[in-house]
Parts: C-alpha cells; sequence; structure tokens
C-alpha cells in the first residue's frame, strides 16, 4: 500500500480542513481503494460505502463531530466515516472477531453517536438528539443521513411527521441511490424519481419567495379568491412539495458526488430554521467498475477478486436460501395459491428466480416487514398461501403483525425465516437469534427447524399442507451437502425422529446441531459412552412423547441450539417436563443441560469463530457435558472401541436415510 | 325498548336498500341510542361509533358486503356494522363472556372480513384482499376504513406507498375527526386540518382536468418552459396533494353525517380507477351531548349514567396507572432528566397530569411506538431519563426498536409497561400477556412486577437509579387499595422477597398474584400444609439465591403468573433450576406446578370472569394444587386450626410493612 496517502495523515475530522479541493479529491480516490482492498479481504458491504465518499467528506468538512452529530441510517454505509474518525489503523479488521464493526458502534468511537442496524431508525434517532439538545439549551447540529430504500420503512414516516410537527432544527440527509438493497418499490420512490429528473436546484424557500414576490400580478389574476395560490406557485418551482408538507424545508436534488456543491448545500441546511431535508443523488458502487454495474451483488458481498470482481469459491454446497427458492418454485409450479412476499430482500432470500418465473405472484413491499406480514395475511384470507420469506432479524419488525394479523386469525401464512442462528460478520444487530423466543408463545403458530437442506424442503412441503401459519427457521450459509429427495413429503405434525439412540445420555439438538450432536455422540461412543440424539423438527408442537420416553428412562438431557437461552428452545423443552413427568415417580432427578447462547449480544466474526467462543462446536459441547457430569467419565475413558463402528443404536446417520423411518 | 323500531328489522345490510332517506335518518337515531344504552351498561368504545353511524349506513347502502369487503381499522368503530349486519339481537352481550366481540372477528360474521384491533392494520390488509381478487380474476370492492390518528402510524404510510405503486383498485376512507384517542399530533395531521378548512368539495381528477382545459393561455402565460405547470394548477385547485403524490385519488373533503353526500362520493369512488382516498369529515361522540362535548373520556368507557355522562362509581381504590403517573410527576420534580414519551395515549397511561406540569418534557408522538421507543432511545443518549408509557399490548409494536435502539445501546429508558396481565373486555387483541416472553431474551433489560401499587412506586424510584433500560408491568384498573409509602426507595436489584415462609410448598408468585398466593396460603393452613410464599419482584435478573434457598430444601414448587406460560415468568423459573441444582444430589425431585394462561388467544370478558375460566383466582389455584398434588391433602384435611391464626411463619402479610426487611 501507497505509503504516502493522505488518508494515513487524518487521524481526526478536523485534519480534513487543512487539506485543498485537489487534495480532498486524492483523498476520495485513497478511500474508494481502502474500502475495495479491505472489503476485497474481509467481505462487507461495499456499493453503499462507495456511494457516500464524497457526502462523508463533506460532512466532516462542514460539520464538527462529535459535537455536531450524525446518525447513519442502517449504518453499513459507515466506513467512510470510520476512516475519517481514526479507524483508519484499525481499518483491516473490519467484520472481524473482536475488529471493527461494519456498524456505527458507541463502544467503538465518540463520533459514533447511536447504534444502527436495522433500517429506518435515523430521523426518530436524531430528533430524540435534537431534542435533548434543545432542552439543555445546547447548540449543535443534529444529523440523519437515510438511503431512499430506508425512507419506505414506515417507522422513518412516523419521525418525519413528529419532526415536522415539532419544528425543531434537525437535517435530514437523503441519499437517494435510486435502490435500498434491491430496486426500489413504491410510490415515493416513483416521486423521488420524479423529483430526481426536475432541473431545480438549490430552490430553498428563500429562493421561492424571491421568485413570489417578482410574480404578484399574475396570481391575482387567476383565481383571486383562491389564498392557496402561493401554495401552488411554490409547487411549482419548489420540487419536494411531499416534503413541505409534512414541515420540512426541502433543498436539492443534488448531485451527491460533488463536494463543491455538497458544501455549499450543507453549508445552506445550517441556516435554515426548523427540519430540513436535503436530497442527494448518488451512484451505489462509485468508483469501482464491477460495483457501479452490479451495485446489488456488490451491496453486501463476501470475499472477492479486484480486478474482476468475481466473489471468492465457496463451499461448493447450495445454501439453504437456494434450496428454499428452488423448492418454492417446484411447489408453485403446482400449486398456483403459492404466492411469495419479500421486503426489499429478493436476492437474499433467494426469491429472485421466483420473481422472474411468477411476476404476478410475487411482492416486493420495500422495507416494510409489517406492511409485508398484514399483506400476506390479507392475502391468505381469500385462500392464497403467501410465503413471506425474511431474516430473522427483521422478522422482529413485524412481531405484532404476525400475532395479530396472522396467527390471531390461524390464517395459512409461511413465514420463511432465514439467516436464524448466528450470521456472523454483521454482528449483533444482525444474529437471527431471538426468533424463537419471541414465536414460541404466539397461539396457533407452528414452528419448525429442519436439521439440513433435505429436510427445509420437507418443512416447506409440511407448511403448505397444514391449515394455519407455520414458521420454518433455517440459517445463513451452505447446507450440509447432503443430497436432496427428489420426492418432497409431509412431515408428521408435531412429530420429531430419533436420529441415534443410546442410554447414557440424551442430546435433543435443533436444526443443523444435529450435526454436531451426531459428532459429539461418536466421540462420547469412544469414551463408552452411549448417546441418544433426537431431531425434534418442530419447536411447535413439541414431540413430547418422543422426548418423554427418553427422559423418562434416562437421566442426563442436553438440549442444543443455536439461539439465545432465554425463551429458547431449551426452555420449550423445559416447560414441557413437569407437565410430561408429573405423575411419574422418579429415583433419580433428571439432569438437564442446556446450551445455547448466552444472555448477552452476540458480536460479529466468523461464525466458526463464534461457535467457538460460545461452546457450540463439538469439542465445546463435549467440554461442557464433562464438566457437568464429570462422574459419567470417571473410569469409562478410552474404553477400547473397534476403531469403525461400535456406536450405540446407531439408527442413521447418513442423513440420505434420515427421518424416512419416522414418515 | 321501542318494539317499532327500523333496526329491528334489519337482518342484514340488504334491508336498508327497502328504506328512504327519512327512515334512515330514522334509523341512525334508533342506533345512536341503541350504542349509547348499550355501551352505558356494558362499557366500550362510544364515541368512535357515534361518528361512523352515517358512514356505515352509506356503506353498506352503497357496497354489497360481504361481496365487496370492508376492513375496519382498529376495529373499535365497527359496532354500527355489527348491527347493520344481523348482530342487533346479541348487541346486549356486546364485550361480556362469550358475548359480542368489540372488534371485528371473522368467526363472528361473514361480514367481519378481516379481524383487526390494534391500530394502521387496515390499508396493509386491505391492499391482500384486492390483489387476491386481481388473481383470482374477480371484480368486487375493497374498502378500508381508517381514522386520521391511525394514519399516523408507519405501516399505514408502508400500505399507501406499495398500494400507490401497484395502482390496483382499492378505496381508502379517510375517517377524520380530528383526533385519534387524544388530540391528534404530527405535520400531517396539520396538512389534514389544512384541507378541512378549504372550501373544495367534490373535486375529482376529471373536474380538474376540465376546469384545467378551460385555463390554458395563463399556463403558458406564466412560466412556459415549465413542464410542471399542469401539476402545480392541479395543486391549486385539487387538495390532498399529498396522496395525489402517494399515487392515490383524493376525493374530499366531504361532511361525513350527511347521508346523501355520503353516498354520492361512494359511488364516485366506484368509478375511479386505481386507489382512492376519500377524506370524510365526522364529529366523534356525534348525537349524544356529553361524548360531543367530552369525546376523548368517552373514546373508551365502562358502565354510564346516560343522562349526566357520569361513569358508575369504581372501587375508589387508586388505579396503577393513577399511581404511575403521580409518581412520575414527584419524580420528575427531583430530577429534570425525566422526560415522558406516550403514543396517543396520555389519557390511558395516567400523563394527562404531567403533560400540563412539564409541557416541555412532554412527547405525545401519535400512534407510532416504534417512533416513541427510539425517540426515547435518542433522548437517553443524550443523558436523560425518557420513560415510555405504552399498554403492554401496543409495545408489540415496538420489539425490534426495544431489542436494539434501547437495550443493545443500554440506554437508560423506562419502559412503564400499563394493562400488562388480562385486560378484560377488551379482549384478545389486546391481553397484555406476551411481553415477558418477548423481552425476558433481551440483554441488558432489567424487569419488575411490582404487587402492588405502593410497590410500583418503589420499582420506578428503582429504574431511575438503574444505569440502563427498564421494565416495569402493572396490570389494568386498580390497586390492591394498600396505604402508599411517603418515601420511595430503591429495591435491591434482582432481590426478590419472602412474604411468607412456609415448608411444605413454595408459591413463586408474580405482581399483584402475590396477594392471590397468600389467599391460597392461608387456605391451605386452615389443611394443614404450610406454604411459602415469594414476590420476586424482579423477572429479570431473578433472584436464584432467595428462589434456590428454598428449591434446595422443598420439593414442591408452584409459579403463578397473569401470562402466558410459554416463555414467561414461570419459564424463567425452570430455565434457572438446572443451574442452580447443578451440583446438587436431591433425595427427591423437585416437583413443579407453571400456574398461567394457556397457549390461546385470551377472549374477552371480566377480568374476574376470565380469572375464574383460566384458574387464576384463588380457588382455581387451589384446585390446580390439590389435582397435582393429592397425596399432600391426604390426611392433613381440616386439621384443628385457632380460628384467627395459627398461620405458618408469618413474615409479614399487610402490605405496608412489606419489603421493607429486604432493604
Amino acid at each position: 500500500m501507497n505509503k504516502l496517502r493522505l488518508l494515513d495523515r487524518i487521524g481526526h475530522p478536523g485534519d480534513l480542513k487543512t487539506l485543498n479541493l485537489h487534495q480532498l479529491n486524492q483523498l476520495a480516490e485513497e478511500i474508494r481503494e481502502e474500502l475495495v482492498v479491505t472489503v476485497s479481504r474481509n467481505g462487507g458491504h461495499l456499493a453503499p460505502n462507495l456511494g457516500v465518499v464524497e457526502l462523508t467528506l463533506a460532512l466532516h468538512l462542514v460539520f464538527d463531530s462529535p459535537r455536531d452529530q450524525i446518525v447513519w441510517d442502517v449504518g453499513h454505509q459507515s466506513y467512510v466515516h470510520k476512516l475519517l474518525t481514526g479507524r483508519g489503523p484499525e481499518f483491516g479488521t473490519l467484520r472481524q472477531y473482536q475488529g471493527l464493526s461494519g456498524f456505527p458502534k458507541p463502544e467503538e468511537s465518540v463520533h459514533d453517536i447511536f447504534a444502527t442496524g436495522h433500517s429506518s431508525t435515523s430521523i426518530s434517532a436524531a430528533l430524540g438528539l435534537a431534542l435533548a439538545r434543545d432542552l439543555q439549551k445546547k447548540d449543535y447540529y443534529v444529523l440523519a443521513v437515510i438511503g431512499d430504500g430506508a425512507l419506505t420503512g414506515g417507522m422513518a414516516f412516523e419521525a418525519l411527521n413528529h419532526a415536522g410537527h415539532l419544528q425543531t432544527k434537525l437535517i435530514v440527509i437523503l441519499n437517494d441511490n435510486e435502490m435500498s438493497i434491491a430496486n426500489n418499490v413504491g410510490a415515493l420512490s416513483r416521486y423521488l424519481n420524479r423529483l430526481r429528473t426536475e432541473p431545480f436546484y438549490f430552490r430553498s424557500k428563500e429562493e421561492v419567495e424571491y421568485l413570489l414576490r417578482r410574480i404578484p400580478k399574475i396570481g391575482s389574476r387567476v383565481l383571486q379568491a383562491v389564498d392557496r395560490f402561493k401554495d401552488a406557485v411554490k409547487y411549482l418551482v419548489v420540487p419536494g412539495m411531499f416534503f413541505e408538507e409534512l414541515g420540512f424545508t426541502y433543498l436539492g436534488p443534488i448531485d451527491g458526488h460533488n463536494l463543491s456543491v455538497l458544501r455549499e448545500i450543507l453549508q445552506m441546511a445550517k441556516q435554515v430554521e426548523g427540519p430540513v431535508l436535503i436530497h442527494l443523488i448518488t451512484k451505489k458502487g462509485k468508483g469501482y467498475g464491477p460495483a457501479e454495474r452490479n451495485p446489488d451483488k456488490f451491496h453486501g458481498i463476501g470475499p472477492f477478486d479486484i480486478p474482476t470482481g468475481q466473489p471468492r469459491p465457496g463451499s461448493g454446497k447450495p445454501s439453504y436460501t437456494q434450496i428454499f427458492g428452488q423448492t418454492l418454485i417446484q411447489q408453485a409450479e403446482k400449486d398456483d395459491r403459492i404466492l411469495a412476499i419479500t421486503a426489499a430482500m429478493s436476492g437474499g432470500t433467494g426469491l429472485e428466480e421466483f420473481a422472474r418465473r411468477f411476476p404476478q405472484r410475487f411482492f416486493d413491499v420495500g422495507i416494510a416487514e409489517q406492511h409485508a406480514v398484514t399483506l400476506a395475511a390479507g392475502l391468505a384470507a381469500q385462500g392464497f398461501r403467501p410465503v413471506v420469506a425474511l431474516y430473522s432479524t427483521f422478522l422482529q419488525r413485524a412481531y405484532d403483525q404476525v400475532l395479530h394479523d396472522v396467527c390471531m386469525q390461524k390464517l395459512p401464512v409461511t413465514l420463511a425465516i432465514d439467516r436464524a442462528g448466528l450470521v456472523g460478520e454483521d454482528g449483533a444487530t444482525h444474529q437471527g437469534v431471538f426468533d424463537l423466543s419471541f414465536l414460541r408463545p404466539i397461539p396457533h403458530l407452528t414452528i419448525m427447524a429442519p436439521k439440513d437442506e433435505n429436510e427445509l424442503q420437507h418443512c416447506l412441503e409440511t407448511a403448505f399442507q397444514l391449515e394455519g401459519p407455520v414458521a420454518v427457521r433455517y440459517p445463513r450459509g451452505s447446507g450440509q451437502g447432503v443430497l436432496l429427495d427428489r420426492e418432497r413429503y409431509t412431515l408428521p405434525l408435531g412429530k420429531g425422529e430419533l436420529v441415534r439412540d443410546g442410554q447414557d445420555l440424551l442430546i435433543l439438538a435443533l436444526g443443523p446441531m444435529v450435526y454436531v450432536a451426531l459428532e459429539v455422540a461418536d466421540t462420547l461412543q469412544e469414551q463408552g459412552i452411549n448417546t441418544a440424539v433426537i431431531n425434534p423438527r418442530f419447536i411447535k408442537p413439541l414431540d413430547t412423547e418422543l422426548i418423554g420416553q427418553y427422559t423418562r428412562k434416562l437421566h442426563r438431557l442436553v438440549t442444543l441450539e443455536e439461539h439465545c437461552l432465554s425463551g429458547g428452545f431449551g426452555s420449550a423443552v423445559l416447560e414441557t417436563l413437569p407437565r410430561m413427568h408429573k405423575h411419574e415417580n422418579r429415583e433419580v432427578p433428571l439432569e438437564v443441560l442446556n446450551l445455547g447462547l448466552p444472555d448477552a449480544f452476540i458480536e460479529h466474526g466468523s461464525t466458526e469463530r463464534l461457535r467457538e467462543v460460545y461452546g457450540l462446536n463439538t469439542s465445546g459441547v463435549l467440554e461442557a457435558i464433562k464438566q457437568r457430569w464429570p462422574k459419567l467419565f470417571e473410569g469409562k475413558v478410552r474404553m477400547a472401541q473397534p476403531e469403525s463402528g461400535g456406536r450405540g443404536t446407531f439408527l442413521s446417520r447418513i442423513p440420505r436415510a434420515v427421518g424416512i423411518n419416522q414418515r
């Protein structure tokens, strides 16, 4: 890397103020190079950051962070901000375990004023900061930087509505890159597009007033009785009446890659009373060819090759997401009641091909999870079988809608919950580790977790056979690489499968944790400990018959899940035990070990590393079992065992065969 | 009641079509009388229904329900609809156990096309119904009736944005009564107010086009180069450009109490292509003096006296809500960091006096729970101590915001969760029985449940002493009538209190269930069974020390909560036991009985009745204990006991003294 970079001289935003325009443009180049190089290694949100290089420079030139406060909506576009606020030296650790986060983190820097991760929160947070400033009679600036995609989230509108009402000083920067993660949808998007094509720049309210004063006679001549004439003329020359109606002064649209223009408009915004919205036009992926040409692919990307933009080869195994998308197409071919809904995530949820094949049966609602779920409920009320495909973490946005609009009415909506469990590098705001806790208490909902991609197919088949709401949770990334059954079948409702029999210990393992449990069982077997493994398949209803059959005869139970322990799968099992064992007079109390994620936000890092840290890989689970029942291992260690085999009653290990015996 | 009522002849909406205008107006009178009489007996949402009498008549005259589908936003204004769709004879059972629901219920009638209860869902649901119609190539009408208050909920905007984009035929009726539950807030409200005062009626797009054709020269003379002139002139004569920008045809504003005008505009809406928004002006409480004068009080009301409008006398005990409001004022007087936020519920959450006393420190954000919580996070990030007062059921709307924006950043926001537990007559959509399940897994959050209104004061005091986020849950309605300590104090974090000692059985009772547990313990004592009662006070962190001390020596444990069992308080206790008893070699297994609400939506009815049905009153709990441990009662029944006393080691029963020993 170039040793003489300007970037290396920027330890603080104040250092920018010593640079001339030529140097700033050079710095912008260096930043882009740094972004491409680091993200090509670590993966991350490349295209959004390439789009805000000039904006971020202008913000730090015109405003005085951290005194002036900048809230980054979603926050995945904060890399440039991190580079300019003293975090350049650590930038190589981006998204790695204990390295820099890919999102703003107040713990990381005083310049990260508010943590973000999910869309559409910035205006609410910034309004809170602005009201705090007013109450404390201080006079700094508060800014929210929000994309056109995030603006479709209803919460952003709630905040605009409140801010426009209060009329406190607040600067909202609308970073309009004509798409959110996928192509933008919605009437507002079309409206912004119309604004974009208008030849008006810099029409502040003041300029308009000036204009109005110059054409007084026409007003009186046209429709004298109409008071609204002035408003109408304003509409004629001020774009952005939509925002003006909400009480904001609208400035723009502006070229978001022209540093001089940006500085000028930000200075202007400082002068305006009350809330201001600055409409910038930027290009996602700006400055790196492959990202400019394919901004969607480079929105969030894994490691890639810089010259070609090609992703580094993966595991070669199909992902759960792919199997979901593929299965849904096969099902939709046979059943025209099946529809698919996504909230600006058609790529991430594997629905792109579905959208091409069935454009009439596919709905991308924009970043609007609440609406997505209730829309599905409306469609289901008329006999359709909509599937709402969301990431586990984003489903948190539609909790009330799942509870009321879908489940209370027992409507047959399928929630396809992708990215359930640890998601890795995106970190705390994206881990899908709460869904079972918030879904379990919902009456009428069936909840499934397939152990692998083959079982995922059958879970989806089962979902469409059931008459009520169903949630299917599956993880991010590659499947187990198992063979896929050609025929999908319906799993018996609420029935788990005994994957391996044993007498000393029972492991109830959720989803792909079944594979970890089988490895643990193998290792324990070598030590003479006989382990039964059950794949519950259904978290709700839970197979109390099968589980009870084992917990009555064994007295050591391990539950294993990639989910928080509080209210999760292990908790569901514990809730069931008192009922199952009600009339039991046990000789030996049942001893339980619940393994899962602790009561903490799980930070970023590779999923392998996180599983190691939280003891959810094979060695971690083995260690926990040893600590819990040390006596079990006494005298049993290293019993002579034939190298190949000697396992406990081994029902099935090769996933191909697994499960079929349960039909 | 008058035997010759027209109302009694309406068995089906079609019957309306036989009536002339005079008769329809007479019917409107009869409906108003029926509403006032029934609600004066059963309680309910009076003012909203009085406001939609003519609208509902017009809808059923012009449209053909259930073929045409009407979705009622929130749904508390559906009483008139119920009266007109065959439910007149049962109307006297409104909101009573197993009687008519106060909200639309598809189980109740084919005319209730979609269940509602929470605000702002109707446009999403109606859009789903409309898209289903299009896919099925049918041609009925779909309508959403939404209030101006509900329109501030972000979800409504998400749906408007999507509907405007899709351009399918959909009729949205904006029932603008210039307030939601309390006075309306927000820029949109101000905008609607401006529309209201404009003298434009019936300016459909077609009329405007006609107008435009008549004034062509002026256009060219003013600013010939500007393409947008036509749009501008439209703005001049068409009110509602805000909605037009979103792709809707705007019709209105219209007098919502003029049946002829209503019929005319609804007919007109049928003709318009694509989505239409009809803006009606109505008067909440219309036709009943006390409700017209005080629509806020008559929004939702208990039984009252018809001539005066005075509520029937209550228990005389102050409510939890009152104690909350009063305590917060006392605290705010001493600590100017304390702020209060409500989402259009200042009356319901007891904040009206606070708002009067501290107008600068009070924020009503409209029906916008998501924004409310993140706004609080922004304020807390700057050192304030905001309290967000919401009903338990509405907190479901802000789950992601509590998780991410408040708790992930450990911000000191207090969630005052009113109406936690059974709420009674409002039924399934309003029961506050999920909050513990969805809050418990959230890291950094402290969760408290006071046993009575006196302890509520101390919980609030404790909340402000803690440095992180806190949730305090308390029930609807009257407190226990205990004396209030003059001085508030800080409860030790995570410490429960032993309310009564005993050797045979331990009851862990959450919140006011402590009082039920004490009554149960008294009765059991008479039978020679010695019961310990613990008030945990904190659900998180749970007092594992105190609980463990008892569960190690006793072997019968009852948990008692007014919350669903799945993931609730009992579940929290179960999760803790394996850890607490890890190194225990018990001789006798611990037997657990978890009492709470089952895995079902809890319907409407008085809270007393519901507690009886679900076994959560004293006799229900006693019965469950007898069933669980019949042997405990054998031979012990009716042991001679002195009439007055003879209780187990009685630490404290009079709440006045309770808890102090724990400090």
